[in-house]
């Protein structure tokens, strides 16, 4: 069983990050369980080292880790709306039809010093899990839990307790662990022939995109957010040059890196443009990024699991410290989300021979703003 | 002479503003002497009512005030680069080359809670007033003056005591009592013939657009900020209108009411979009507007006047409770602002049978970031 508290901590907040030297840097120290096809066969490979993670062919667990069985109906998805790392773990949950074998719980945008609280749902109570806030669901696990209560969190409904928080294995794990659930049609979004060119693509996109927003918006001086925003501004310029004769990242369909970056795009002008002070242009202002993130938007899966009310609200209510009357901006105007993007122009399909997605339960609509 | 004492005064700012009821409200309370072209003309006038002020043919005094001289060398201009109420004045008195016959100095972006100071001099005080605080100079006209140091403000040099702070009239006086002063081929920014249509245009730019940005990002509630950014926003969209087909607002030629709005409109992608939250779109994203703001700012006069780095650290520094950590935002990219602007297509020209001022001293040329 892993233990978090064995591991030396330096001060976090519930953003499950900290501030040094003027830096902000995420921890990245997480709850590294992992759900899988072979329990067995995991359990007996050699134990990996936590660089790995991250990584869709590891076939073991890092020291301490368990493994868990791939089982219909066991476990319970808690990945809030707002939060892009849990956005990604929603994404790839509806392409790969994973609804009916992973419930799913959306935490409410806005938390305080505890983190996550199921307040959306009618009695503030997650209707599966029973419990008020995720807290609860990591204390279960682990009493006094020390680090941030993150979301993507993967829970045990029998137990209540989490079984994994690890966002960058998450979703490869439900791509190459969860196949048997797989729908029909279902893409894959980590091709054998693409993971070696892949991976460095998805480190860079979290390394200076994803958390570099972050490192941006939350840079404790004027120089540490002076170089946070040009590492930031280089690898946008980057990615703005790949995309201009690739439909996508990695060629003509959708793959796990596309998910990754979308879910910083779709927020960069309406959060990160403003509230992070990203602010060498808005994401419209890139021409190739721009059609890139509204090709993706209109593509089932995609914009259908954006709510803009709840992104909005998550960071400018949260971040007290960055904006103290927690005032919601109400632009930007989103209806040029749904424009033609014209991408077709360079070849490809989302999904080449696989298919798209069904259309989104009723259920599963995000409730608040999205322009399609 | 007038008493700003004996007025009932709302708690006040250095801003020269309040907030109540969650509405951010600007102080219009100004020290209203004039200096005129014939104080014993303007002195026998009929007292005026304060309405009228801000109205160029004003031929009086409001109670209270006192009326001065026009007289070249005797007055001081202390107009920081970073406001927009001051910038007016820089603009004016350049395009009606009043140099020469009025000084000018410039206080630093940035201000503690006692206001304006002469930091960016070599020795921290005016070469010419002595002063390392504009305060000292409101001090010595009214000791303990209660209200808000602002810029710009009109010094009489030999007593160091300001004359007036009353931006909306202090222009049209620019304008009209110093002609004797005004350069060969200076323009008439007040045309007689235009006047009854300019003052609703000035007045609708003033309540809806220069001050619809402060009420906008000093809004002490969510409801007050989102009626604030509605007004806002629909002035935007009837000067967009206004100047589809009209190179300038009053037609074919520059006149005060352009000043009043390129004031803010330089500082609205920089500033207001973000710090003030005015998102709904940037000024980039107004395709008239835009490329009207770029003819004025590439005309002499205007955008030769402008200091982008003075314009961002003063509203983020400045304000802490909007921007706790101070931290100036590195962008947006400003080279757009000298692309072309295509509206001679439209006719007029900037001056008509007037000129262009010839080009800004060394001495007078901002020190910060423009694009020029």
């Amino acid at each position: 069983m892993s233990d978090p508290q064995k591991k030396s901590e330096p001060e976090h907040s519930t953003k499950g990050a900290y501030v040094t030297g003027g830096e902000f840097t995420r921890d990245t120290n997480y709850i590294e369980d992992r759900v899988v096809a072979d329990v067995e066969a995991v359990r007996r490979a050699p134990r990996e080292e936590s660089s790995n993670i991250g990584d869709p062919r590891i076939a073991g667990l890092t020291e301490n880790a368990e493994a868990w069985p791939v089982e219909a109906g066991r476990y319970r998805l808690v990945a809030a709306r707002a939060c892009p790392w849990a956005h990604r773990t929603i994404i790839v949950r509806r392409l790969l039809g994973l609804e009916e074998a992973i419930s799913l719980a959306t935490p409410g945008p806005v938390h305080d010093a505890r983190s996550w609280t199921f307040d959306l749902s009618p009695d503030g109570r997650d209707p599966v899990l029973g419990t008020e806030r995720l807290q609860e669901n990591y204390f279960q696990r682990f009493p006094n839990y020390p680090r941030g209560i993150t979301v993507p969190a993967l829970v045990d409904v029998s137990s209540g307790g989490v079984v994994t928080n690890n966002y960058p294995q998450l979703t490869f794990d439900l791509s190459t662990q969860w196949q048997k659930y797989h729908r029909s049609g279902a893409p894959n979004l980590v091709p054998g022939d693409l993971v070696d060119d892949m991976l460095p693509v998805i480190k860079r996109i979290f390394t200076e995109i994803n958390n570099g927003v972050y490192r941006t918006g939350f840079a404790g001086s004027q120089t540490a957010y002076e170089e946070a925003y040009g590492r930031l501004f280089a690898a946008l310029d980057w990615a703005e040059e790949r995309l201009a004769n690739s439909r996508y990242l990695m060629g003509d369909h959708i793959t796990e890196p596309d998910i990754r970056l979308f879910t910083t795009l779709v927020r960069f002008d309406p959060v990160y443009h403003g509230h992070f002070k990203c602010n060498r242009n808005k994401l419209t202002e890139f021409p190739n990024l721009w059609a890139y993130a509204r090709d993706l938007f209109q593509t089932p899966g995609f914009g259908d699991t954006v709510d803009f009310d709840q992104i909005k609200d998550h960071y400018y209510v949260v971040h007290e410290d960055v904006n103290p009357t927690q005032i919601v901006p109400l632009g930007p105007d989103l209806q040029n989300w749904v424009s033609p993007h014209g991408r077709e122009k360079l070849g490809g399909s989302p999904f080449g021979a696989s298919t798209a997605p069904g259309p989104l339960s009723a259920e599963e609509t995000p409730p608040g703003a999205n322009p399609m």
